[in-house]
């Protein structure tokens, strides 16, 4: 039996370079549309069970996040429901940065992922499953270049309106695992902290802001090549209608807080990005948001504060992302939550690494923090 | 809320030509590539909670199969996994050939198909879970013209080699429920019939031989346009890489007994097509034929022999089909099973019509049967 | 750790007569009430991860049916889901007939079972999930010595009363596992014959007939040590209501059809025992018993009609068994399934033996076999 | 179909005093060994489909706390899955105190019980789960009266050694859903507590300290009339083995922080009761205990601290319960969790009332609490 490697399914993306030995493939990433980003890869390997297979993906220094590879493991799986990490290195001196992942498959089909894969069909399910428990509304605020519809669920009958929204950028799956986390906890009357929320606002969740770069295997573009979070200052309808519909609904309805869901290839850590350069910043959103990040410590020993990106000056905010751009339009508290592609290195599990489940734990924590601060981020 | 139809999704497939009010909708079916076919729906209508919802699809009358359309009802699905008919009625003189489907939906989203669909990431699931059973390989016979893998799931430790194959034609969806039901059941050892088949023979399973059509929302053909089951006498790679890589296949082991699995879009019955016009006929295969019929008969009281398509004259048989090609290429017996896609006339369930559990459960019936047949066929 | 024995529990059964090492034990099985009977066992093993456990049950040349050891391997699971066979041995020379079971458990419990145990908890689901279901009655015909229910569950809009009950004898807990196949079958649409069944018949289904030995962890009696298949002739409301209750609603529907499950601790074969020796007997149900016993053949490869009992001679039956006093009452079909508590010989799995999948894969078999010559029965 | 009504099954407990029409009940409750204790019911309602059911529960002025009635709605379902909050209404006026339930059941079947039931099967399905867990251990520490094992489930790599144990109290099941809960979070490496928790103790847990009770259908005693609440002081072989195991193993380990979970019978609030009033509490204590219960509040928007017991004055504490006994003979932080068998009036949710959803979501608050102060606690 031959091994054959294959990425022609939902948010499949290698390409073989050349086979080297039985088992032993070297591969390349394909560019997202625009040609700018790659990182994401999601492939299957069949018949490889027994083999010692060698995979390596090669020319990653050129790769959206070379900073990335280093010290993290590619995630496998047999039967596409457990996802767990494989013996990985990387290499940034070999045929221009090689990440070589080493496995010995016990079954004859092997999938292998930047992160365990969140496809369109999951999507769909988790709209349905959402819209038919009680009090939950779900309406589609536009439609993708491709025509796919960017859904949107709704519930609760206060009066302030929150917003939360994932996966801009559609390699980060982790993105819409914790929506999925998010939207099962916000329909479950035993998790208190919905029922919260539920009564003291109005809830908008975006589960996937990017269908086509979803479906194609993208990194952080949709169809048209846009990275839909540098396009909030001024979407259009031909670039980044995926943000326009979003960014038109919360005009409409206004925002109270907002939060964009997002993985981070290079850094080890959960944390929250903010809102700190935008021009108007008002010390009640400091403190709102700052309020919330020690909640959410609270709410989850695996978020912290310590590690995170830079903060920008003020008035030196790019506009063009959500969280910044919501943060100036609507005076509200915007946070960007970035999740780990590696392990979180505060509590580390390295039979999976950072992970589907964790990241719907997570959303659990984020909601009861958002619970708990509401009357003080208005 | 506007309505919102879409179709951007694994098989689906629709136009919407004109809305003539909030929840109604007038649309057509898109064509197969070729240009020649067209029969298979799937959409996803949204913001519809609580309307009376009326969408006509028309042009119906230059369909693949006209006669498809009177006693035909329509699938819908709120939560994607139970499917029910919906009110469905047929005028062949409106719009030339109108299906009407008037339903009011109890969510915000409502999926509709001319059956229940069977995804590719289900096709995957399904061959991932099936490829960890004990005793089982899986492994890749070729690639679809757009690279997807023709998974053969393979069981057995007995000489005979028995080919079961489905979807050749993407649409006939019925047929990989079909294929689902038998691998659960052949790897199921509470299934007797299942041990005494991998006790005596070698069992071959191409769930799915049209993936890029399936992927598409195609009713017959592959992504070049071929009808897959008019390329057996000689496939190309050009043309029909999916037929000639299942071909060489069966070329390398033999076939002592094979089934093409498919949909009937007219006769609401289930029934088995020969090959009786195969110029090489054996009185052998004649009575190992009747014989797999007579004992299906007995297996399934959804099964019948009187209702089915014309038999070809001695010699007359169209060679290009895999059930003839078959038969004459390695004088075995070989059949074509046809499902309904309306409901099954010989004992009715107009809940559901035919369905994928029915599916499922024939699928059972007909591995039964050839357990009690299988050393009469050889 | 001490390893420590249970069987303080639903169904349990075993007394520790002496330890001989840390993880020996000798263990006698206690008797049903009357003092008569005893062959059931359950118990659990706590405390022997990773000890080499031998388990020796004496005195078994006394049970009920010696000859039930020679060939038999007893049930364990770590999980109490999955059941499989230990390595079993017997020697009828040691200490009066001594059952030997070593096993090595994996987990810091094991249960061990003489059959997979079917509790009343599980029947209380059983019933609370069949009554749910769309057509089902579900009635209570009386009330066992110790106040549990005899509940009955009815479904079918036809005349003809078929009657199916399990489980008099409570250690043959393969009738229960029987009865959840074939309720579970019959709220299926997609089986087919459950649909033939439900338009022809009123079928009343008593899924255990002696909950009260059940409980107690006895072979063959109920709690006043009746053996409720020896009552037939004369139930009384003191020794045997539960017989009392269901013969008196056969009474009042009348019986068109019978069938008793049971479970054989010898043979290792399905088969049936018919009523040949009654009093009024008739051709016409000696032909229907026949034609019954043909069709199941064809349904189950694991059913078989060359083993069995011997049969009564003409007159000679025994009117205090249900099949025959329902046949001579009635004049009608009545049959006693007989699944086996070995392995079956006819088609084995050593992995578990008979259980309770392959029970309920036989209910499906002989309910398609009752569809099948349902009309030649009356 | 007449009514019936039978409490013959685990936890089962009724007594029909007498009926007043079809189906209108006047029932009480039996009384536990020793006659001092009468609160918990559960019993099944059969053939009342379509009736407007009326059952009243008299006598109840005299139960354990005929407080417990206002404000108390019993708990209804028809499969034994889903348990709902029936209309209910109390008089403590006539009849000697009447609780009365009116519903019209949709089935054929009606469970009725004052909390949501948690069977001595699940127990040991519980517990058989948990033990094939990785890192887990499990042992029996005794056994009961009626030798039913004291089951204790054992993991964590840490020094500090935690014992939490549930339902000294049988009646209060809610305490066994909470012990469900807590062992699946502490067997879940997504949520992060259990990690951290495991790392820096070794936990010991008890979920059910009192089997035949439990069995029974008890409110408070074991099978020897002992309240085990009463017995941490002097456990005794003969009345009291189960606390006798419990402490015994306790005293070889030594005990960091102990939590003993309850159900409250009248105060509609989740809370925490403490052991002020021992001789030798220490500030450290004191700090431990106010630390656990604030954290708490964070981690659960259902818990609070305003409404409770009375605190016993200092040295007057009562040493026959375990977490004055624990706090006193360890020096360390005891806590005694009650739940209400209410609704919890602090965010309410009256379609189920309190539930065991709401008691698992409880448990994985007080996990995440401990796994936030385990550092200050010790």
């Amino acid at each position: 039996m031959t091994v054959a490697i294959t990425s022609a399914f939902d948010s499949g993306n290698i390409r073989v370079l050349r086979q080297e030995g039985a088992a032993d493939f070297v591969l390349a990433i394909n560019k997202d549309a625009g040609g700018e980003f790659f990182q994401w890869f999601h492939f299957r390997v069949s018949g490889a069970r027994g083999l010692p297979l060698r995979l390596r993906i090669v020319g990653l220094n050129a790769s959206a996040y070379p900073e990335g590879w280093p010290g993290y493991a590619a995630r496998i799986s047999s039967d596409r429901q457990q996802w767990v990490t494989a013996p990985t290195s990387f290499d940034r001196d070999r045929e221009e940065g090689t990440l070589s992942i080493e496995v010995t498959p016990a079954s004859d089909h092997l999938w292998c992922a930047y992160f365990a894969p969140y496809s369109m069909e999951r999507h769909h399910d988790l709209v349905a499953r959402t819209a038919l428990a009680s009090g939950v509304s779900s309406r589609v605020l536009g439609v993708s270049i491709e025509g796919q519809p960017i859904d949107c669920l709704e519930m609760g009958e206060g009066g302030a309106h929150i917003w939360i929204y994932g996966r801009q950028h559609p390699g980060e799956t982790m993105a819409e695992w914790w929506m999925e986390g998010a939207l099962e906890a916000l329909t479950d009357p035993a998790f208190a902290a919905s029922r919260i929320l539920r009564s003291k606002a109005r809830l908008h969740l975006v589960p996937n802001m990017n269908p086509d770069g979803s479906r194609r295997g993208y990194l952080r573009t949709n169809a048209a090549g846009a990275n839909l979070n540098r396009e909030w200052a001024a979407p259009t309808a031909e670039r980044s209608p995926e943000v326009l519909a979003v960014r038109n609904a919360m005009d409409e309805t206004g925002v109270m807080f907002a939060l964009d869901v997002h993985g981070d290839e290079a850094l080890p850590h959960n944390f929250i990005a903010g809102f700190e350069g935008i021009p108007s910043l008002s010390q009640r959103q400091i403190d709102g948001l700052e309020r919330y990040k020690t909640e959410l410590c609270r709410q989850s020993p695996e978020f912290q504060v310590k590690m995170g990106y830079p903060v920008a000056p003020r008035g030196r905010a790019n506009l063009t992302m959500s969280t910044n751009q919501l943060a100036e339009r609507f005076g509200c508290v915007a946070a960007t939550l970035e999740m780990p592609f590696k392990d979180s290195a505060d509590l580390p599990w390295p039979a999976t690494g950072w992970s589907p489940e964790r990241s719907k734990a997570l959303a659990r924590a984020c909601l009861a923090a958002l619970a708990a601060t509401i009357d003080e981020l208005s």
